[in-house]
C-alpha cells in the first residue's frame, strides 16, 4: 500500500477533531501492523471498495472519547451511551469522506460502506487481508487512539 | 430494504456451514430491527459498496462458534483463537461472495470491502445507518448466532 495515501486520513483526523471536538491530537509515526490486531473500548470501522478493496477503522480508549465527545457538547460525559456511539460515526463518516474525496484528487476512487460501531471493554479487531495494513498512533490532553487503514492494491470482488 | 434481498444471505449461511462446518442450522424468522445492536462473543462485519451502501455483520456466541469451529477441524477447540477468528473471516467472506452472485444475478450489483472480526466478550454492534436493518436468527445444537444485513436504497457517496 502506497504511504502516501495515509496523509489524507491523518489530515481528516485532526481536522474533525479540530473543528467538531476543540480537541488538539498529534498524529504519531504511522507504523506496518504485524498481528492485525487493534485495541479499544469503542470503534468505528467502515469498508471501502470500488478500484480497490480497503478498510478503515478507528480504536479509542473510554477516557480518551470521553474526553472528545464532552468537548463536542461542551458537559463532561460519564458512559459509553448513544450519543458517544453516534459521535464515534459521525467522526469517522467525516475522516472517511474528508480522505475519499483526498484519494480522489490523487486518482484514487474507493466508495463507502455503512460504517459501524462496536462497544466492549477491551475488544480486537483483526482486519482479515493478506495485505500492508497501517496504524497511525494519535495523542490527546486524554489519552491515546489509532487509525487502521489498508487499501489492497487489487480490484475488489 | 427488499425483503427478497435477505434470502440469499440465508441460503448462503445455512450452505457454507453444511458443507464447511458439517453444523446443520436452522433460520428463524427474519425481523426488522429497531435498535441496531448485535451483540456476540466473536462477530464478523463486511461492508457493502456500489450501487447501493450496505453491511452484513454475524455475531456468534462462544458456544456457539467454538461447537462450528470444532467441527470444521474434527477436534475439539477451547477457546477464541486465531483459528476462530480466522474461520469467522471464512465463513463470511463466502456469505458474502455467494450472497453477492445471487444478488447480480437478481440485478444488484454490490462490491464487499476487507472484512473484519471482533472479539471481546458481550461486545456489541451498532451499524450506523437510518435505514431498516434486518436481522436472522439462526440456532444450532450448539447454540445461536445472528445475521444482520442492512442495503439501502440509495447510491453509496
Amino acid at each position: 500500500m502506497d504511504v502516501k495515501l495515509i496523509n489524507p486520513f491523518i489530515e481528516a483526523t485532526l481536522h474533525v477533531l479540530s473543528s467538531l471536538a476543540f480537541t488538539k491530537a498529534k498524529a504519531g509515526q504511522p507504523f506496518l501492523k504485524k498481528d492485525s490486531i487493534a485495541s479499544g473500548d469503542v470503534s468505528g470501522i467502515v469498508g471501502l471498495s470500488g478500484e480497490a478493496r480497503g478498510t478503515i477503522s478507528v480504536s479509542f480508549s473510554e477516557q480518551s472519547i470521553l474526553a472528545i465527545v464532552g468537548n463536542m457538547f461542551g458537559e463532561p460525559v460519564k458512559e459509553i451511551n448513544d450519543e458517544v456511539k453516534d459521535a464515534v460515526g459521525e467522526i469517522l463518516n467525516i475522516v472517511s469522506g474528508q480522505a475519499r474525496q483526498k484519494l480522489e484528487a490523487m486518482g484514487r476512487t474507493l466508495k463507502g460502506a455503512i460504517p459501524t460501531v462496536i462497544t466492549g471493554k477491551n475488544h480486537a479487531i483483526f482486519h482479515i487481508t493478506k495485505h500492508p495494513i497501517i496504524a497511525i498512533p494519535f495523542e490527546t490532553d486524554n489519552g491515546r487512539f489509532t487509525i487502521e487503514v489498508c487499501i489492497e492494491d487489487r480490484p475488489s470482488a
